[in-house]
């Protein structure tokens, strides 16, 4: 063990931080320093001049907030998110110290392959609350964080450590607006501000008011000396009282206590070794650290934490049955779904709270309904998806069920990398994405969301659901927001039928992720159809069963889960086409068919699917006019058949 | 023709706008309202109350610009941006009076299928610009458009027309800082304060403190009543004199004109139809316009504008040839290429400009050297990539060649909606990405790019190139800055071998787009191997052939343009591999192996890639924990000739 007993302050007792407490941090602090150059030589690769820069305010942000070895796999605590990523050393080193990990390990671990010391922090490091790495989303997930908090009605603080470099990044100012505006006044941002980043001084390469931009904003802002605990102190314990949020701006020098790196660029992402890394430790007053750890070392790497899925207390209520003579769109019922759970589970004890967040068309995406019966739940974000993502994502990782809907374009496309992220943190996202497909009314190219199977498919832990009618998109929802994990909802703008047969509602049945359900029978050819596609194919099918070719249907619901059986008995019949208003490159016909490939399934086989951005119009038309109507589908199939003889 | 003639005011003739100007375009206003509210109400679906508070300021900026149907297809002028493109019906209205469009087409095409009135502008009716739908892009396209007329020495004007909802967005605030940090003093933006959105006014859906946001990022702001086009003109007059960038903010009222329509939220999205259509006509003192543009009707929809591709006048030097002995990266390979360019054609007469933007990264990703020959040409953004990848793509709409290079993650996942929209607008960037696939050193997972190819496979119009050696990389970084049209050149991190047959260079010849180029020869099995994964795929057929395996390997250097002959070439051997550092579900391989189940080739077929997100640590290290190096590849395919037997 390298390390005197912790300073923590967080019940913040004292009046000033007393000065035998501030020497002993201070004593720990160079420790710290040359964990983190050890790190970085050891690895001979990283960021070390940030590290240092952010160490003490690393230190006085752990130090004051509640979280512990002990609770912080719990949800009753603070938040510490870690915005800056790539400063992972400080972090590492700052947990060694609060007892999180063992300083050791993170010197022998740091950077390798194989270990959770990672380049960049992920949460599968104990007391890391949020993974991060794409700079400028740290506090979105801090104001996530403190959403999940309120809505739980656990009163405990947020800490967001950032860098100067990152702050021009326009998705900090919108979370800056959400934290204002929903009064989030427990989020205390820290800032780096050492004036140096990879291509020289902040003001040189991306000019950035940051005093100003905040308070413009509507927060509080604190200057202080970041090398200072005593200042460090005072201004979080300040911030404490504020009543609005506060921003911290920590006056650094870069690579602050090994004279070499101070206040240059160049150690930004490179190691001190040989010579220079002896050099820097004799200036931090520190044994050869790298040895040290190394007659430490363990014949593992230390073990990863892992995440246990949250669950979700919920009465799902009972489904709605939609029946052969309704029609309605999808969008609608989901929206009713989501009012009714939200309703019957609003403010009671016991029940995990719903969020839904909003970008400002709850009237499409049909979550109004929900919005009036849960007026506290409801969060409306404004025209802001990049902070949006980050922000639900987080909210899922605190404990509560976080749903976003919003345009695919908008909750998707937009703030692609978000999600992304929000699948390296393994949160629990509930996303509702509408208008997806050539469905959105007369929107045109630029609203057509025709590439979210794509994107999806790019993600490990994300689940995806286009529902086929509204029936499956009722139980579709239900069953979302029970179950733990990132999921996806897709559905178009427009009414739709009921599927049935035999004159009875095929889907009001219970959902399972990864059926691709048999809507129709067919001996002759086989139409696998993305989500609610199958009802034009079933339509077509109808046209072809008129020209003696009996013809099956799959709803194809969950594009990401091959449904092997399925896709072989499809095969069967000879002629396999697939069906989708996505990208035809880039959907559910490649996953599906390159997978068919694999199985060594052999039958005449096409994609139908879109091939240029589409027209603005009625919905009908321009399927029309895409060549994915019934009877496009319909000639489609036919040539193949031709093709199939 | 509905209208008198049209007052344009580009040459600021007046001190003051003369009444009688003024009279002329309030009633030119009055028509153009009718005009909008008659599109919307026609088509039964639009945004009218948007329209109606933003047409002055329309017609403002348009009069000022000098843009005419005459010159709007070549450079040498002015340019408008349309930021909040839903308010497209006040566009057209407004391009009709000044005569780019028909107004009667405008009226009886707005929002029909097949039609260029599309519910969001494009680029595809005169006078647009900038196609838009996603908001909070304009100004970043405005800032493109300025970089590439300063950089073609034209002394022209840039307007930007936005919405007050859109302003939360953060691209904004980058797009602000962009434009002050380059003295873009050249660029008007017009904002549409009209304090509604969907939701309600915008200080309760979302606070954002215009002026004070846009003074605290070094811009003057200009209070302005937007329904006076003598306040208008005063303020334009005074930006173009302003020696910096200037935001006009125009107070408005939604709705103006239409009194049930006025500073209500209800028809931000909604038609006027049967009497409300009626009286909205009567109160704008118009006729029926509907009716009246009916009698004037078509037989054919008005032709799109084709949109010339913009060729590079350049003078590309002469390929650098890298030796068996050479072992280098392809970022340094394109960094050399990209220099020696630069340089030969650095401000000579009759040469294309070559802008080159970084985020902060000019270092890693090999731009330095160019920045340091061709010092006038080189943009620095800043962490702001979403303002980047906007602002590239205009640039490269007005004119110049235009390259942006960063990390995959940041330049493609991070800004993929803004790469939709530069292939919506057809424009010409040149997107460099490095650091993708899992070969980005210890940076870990969040850095590394592994969905590339299945991004780029969501556009139509985009280009992807993944060189295979320093090589091919040379020849197509020369190849892609001569060629029109958006194209994406994607290169790992580490020092790569000459690929070579018989001790010569293979691939030190020119580039061919979509060529597969078999880089081995073997009769018994074939690896498809993804850009320089070719390098490990050459090694495993190494190891094969010890054993007795013949290995083809095809190095797939442009994944999105099927080889076809290569592809079944390949299968001809009954062994097929594909081999990526790629999401396996996502990437090359399920596009090439889907092409493959519809062309009917028959094979033992499998897919190799990436399965989850990856370890931080040496490259090397990294690829052989994945299951990539030479070894598990090897061992893949003899797995694969089991199954093949």
């Amino acid at each position: 063990m390298v390390f005197d007993k912790a300073v923590k302050m967080n019940s913040f007792q004292w009046k000033k931080l007393p000065p035998a407490e501030e020497r002993q941090l201070d004593k720990a602090a160079q420790v710290c320093k040359g964990l983190a150059v050890a790190m970085v030589a050891r690895a001979n690769s990283g960021h070390p001049a940030g590290a240092l820069s952010s160490m003490k305010m690393y230190m006085a942000a752990y130090g004051a907030a509640n979280v512990t070895p002990q609770n912080c796999d719990s949800l009753d605590r603070d938040f510490v998110v870690i915005s800056h990523g790539h400063t992972s050393a400080a972090a590492y080193a700052t947990l060694a110290y609060y007892g999180f990990v063992d300083a050791f390990d993170a010197v022998n671990e740091f950077r390798r392959t194989g270990s959770r010391f990672q380049g960049h922090v992920e949460r599968m490091v104990p007391g890391v609350d949020w993974g991060s790495g794409c700079l400028g989303q740290g506090l979105s997930a801090g104001a996530g964080f403190a959403l999940a908090q309120k809505a739980r009605g656990y009163d405990g603080r947020v800490y967001v450590l950032m860098g100067d470099g990152e702050q021009p990044k326009g998705q900090i100012a919108e979370a800056r607006r959400l934290i204002a505006a929903r009064k989030l006044t427990n989020v205390t941002a820290l800032i780096d501000v050492n004036d140096i980043q990879i291509s020289g001084r902040c003001g040189d390469v991306m000019p950035a008011h940051i005093k100003e931009l905040w308070e413009a904003d509507g927060w509080q802002t604190i200057l202080c000396d970041g090398d200072s605990f005593a200042a460090l102190y005072a201004a979080l314990k300040t911030a404490r009282a504020a009543g609005r949020p506060v921003a911290v701006l920590c006056r650094t020098t870069m690579g602050k206590g090994v004279s070499f790196m101070e206040d240059k660029p160049d150690y930004h992402g490179k190691a001190a070794s040989g010579d220079l890394y002896r050099q820097a430790m004799k200036e931090l007053g520190q044994p050869d650290l790298v040895a040290l750890a190394a007659e430490h070392k363990k014949a593992k790497f230390s073990a990863a934490r892992a995440l246990e899925p949250l669950g979700a207390a919920l009465d799902l209520g009972a489904p709605k049955v939609y029946g052969p003579a309704d029609t309605t769109d999808n969008r609608s019922a989901f929206g009713s779904a989501l009012a009714e759970v939200g309703q019957l589970n609003y403010k009671k004890a016991g029940r995990t709270p719903v969020l839904v967040f909003d970008c400002d068309l709850a009237g499409s995406v049909k979550t109004g309904e929900f919005a009036k019966k849960c007026p506290d739940s409801f969060i409306q974000c404004g025209i802001q998806e990049n902070n949006t993502a980050t922000a639900a994502g987080a909210a899922s990782a605190g404990g509560v069920v976080s749903v976003w809907a919003d345009f695919g374009v908008f909750g998707l496309a937009e703030a692609y990398n978000q999600q992304r992220m929000n699948d390296v943190n393994h949160a629990n996202e509930k996303l509702v994405l509408t208008h997806v497909g050539l469905d959105v009314g007369e929107d045109g190219m630029t609203h057509q969301c025709i590439d979210y199977v794509s994107l999806m498919s790019n993600f490990f832990n994300w689940k995806l659901v286009v529902p086929a009618d509204p029936n499956q998109t009722d139980r579709a929802t239900r069953w979302a927001l029970k179950t733990p994990g990132n999921i996806c909802l897709a559905m178009g703008r427009s009414k739709l039928p009921t599927l049935c047969a035999n004159g009875k509602p095929l889907l009001a049945r219970d959902f399972t992720y990864g059926e691709a359900v048999k809507v129709r029978e067919g001996k002759d050819a086989a139409i696998l159809a993305l989500g609610a596609m199958a009802g034009r194919a079933v339509q077509a099918a109808g046209l072809l069963a008129e020209k003696g070719v009996e013809t099956s249907v799959y709803a194809v619901s969950c594009p990401l889960e091959i449904d092997e059986s399925a896709l072989t008995e499809a095969f069967q019949t000879g002629t396999v086409l697939t069906v989708e208003d996505h990208n035809v490159n880039s959907g559910m016909g490649s996953l599906w068919l390159a997978r068919a490939e694999e199985l060594g399934l052999r039958a005449a086989a096409r994609r139908l699917g879109v091939h240029r951005y589409g027209d603005s119009g009625p919905s009908e038309e321009v399927y029309a006019a895409m060549g994915l109507s019934a009877d496009a589908i319909a000639a489609a199939l036919e040539d193949l058949k031709k093709v199939a003889r």
